[in-house]
């Protein structure tokens, strides 16, 4: 609808924030985007975040919300053009569930790096948090990202995209993690994904991030991988 | 429908089975029930819940279904008497918001007390696991708990319930914890919900827990307290 208010509050460098930001665009929805400061947080974020006090938060008409993914049911519940969920039940379970996969493997490292990671959780992480110790442990972290990733590979079944023809919730939820291993791999200098052994996920990665919409509101690759050098030197300084 | 084929997997003492169970009781479902060996997992679990090998699973019709809070979603769109969910979006939003609020807590001490804790984590968890450290530790652990029981009563906005004037989605994803909270209490000697500081809540967990389809179904006290008991001697002894 013309003259809608709706604010989008977040960071450039979160995948969380990129989650909402696509829902909105491939639906064509106009929102003003506010960049947050998460050294400094604004009195906005705070007031209305005050559970969690973190991005991605979407103002519309006034009410907050919070929550990546309760966002995303929001937008595909409030504007329906374009749905993001399939109609089945079954099929919406699954989009639920792997992305909801995506996000518990994030709170696991979450918590072992409070509160350092406050706005850059992945898959990932440990591989990054593990470099400066090498060897041993480092490879340990690799091979449960890779079958993490492996597990993950399961959910798209055999289609162009976890949603089917089309991007859905679930390519939605999961995709930043292609662009993001990209980084971690190049950071740490070791292979996460095996495009022999993941070619469905692999070309699924790469479908996704050629979509148009999204690889136009993709962080600069430079950028983030700077940013992200950045905070694993933090990372690897203080678990030695 | 009659002649459906609905089978729930579960544990006696889980809290995430019991949301199960009391979305299909409160909807007036017929189903199977088949508790599960935790300590000697069934085929049936490991087929149908592979990627996280948990109770509750539930198979509708031969399909397969894991995570609570899917379920529950799963369940409200397939049987559409008796509604969990509003139909409000942005009420629906704040259902989800503070159902995944009491999960994001859990997780936290899941990972915290991984592989302990398969079955049975709970907010509360962390006071139990510093009982036999004792002193400042533990009055810091309750503290953070009481903290999140008291942001958690912020959702229910003079309510009744969660839901408004009938039990809903989040009162189901969340009530459990009135419950084990007393275990917890008792097991511990330590007070965790005040009951003038937390009026509301303390109002609607004794509200809840005295709805017919919940007491029913909801655990011995006696048995969950010694189960619990038990648990808690692993804990400590492996904490210390």
């Amino acid at each position: 609808m013309a003259g809608e208010s709706v604010t989008l509050i977040g960071f450039w460098g979160s995948p969380f924030v990129l989650r909402v930001k696509w829902a909105l665009e491939l639906k064509g929805i106009q929102y003003q985007y506010v960049e947050e400061d998460l050294s400094n947080k604004s009195a906005m974020l705070l007031q209305y975040n005050p559970v969690y006090k973190k991005v991605p938060v979407l103002v519309h008409e006034g009410k907050p919300l919070a929550e990546s993914l309760v966002i995303l049911e929001y937008i595909d519940e409030t504007w329906k053009q374009n749905p993001l969920l399939p109609q089945d039940p079954y099929e919406k379970a699954k989009a639920r569930f792997w992305s909801g996969f995506v996000d518990e493997k994030n709170t696991c490292y979450r918590v072992l790096f409070v509160p350092l990671v406050t706005h850059s959780t992945f898959l990932i992480l440990r591989v990054m948090a593990t470099f400066s110790k090498g060897g041993e442990e480092q490879q340990k972290a690799a091979q449960e990202a890779r079958e993490n990733l492996k597990t993950l590979e399961g959910g798209i079944e055999g289609k162009r995209y976890f949603g089917g023809e089309k991007i859905g919730f679930a390519d939605i939820a999961i995709g930043w993690l292609g662009y993001w291993v990209q980084i971690v791999e190049e950071i740490v200098g070791i292979n996460l994904i095996d495009k022999e052994l993941m070619a469905k996920l692999d070309a699924w990665f790469n479908d996704f991030l050629e979509h148009p919409v999204i690889r136009e509101s993709m962080p600069p690759r430079d950028k983030l991988l700077n940013h992200n050098t950045a905070f694993h030197k933090v990372l690897t300084s203080s678990s030695t």
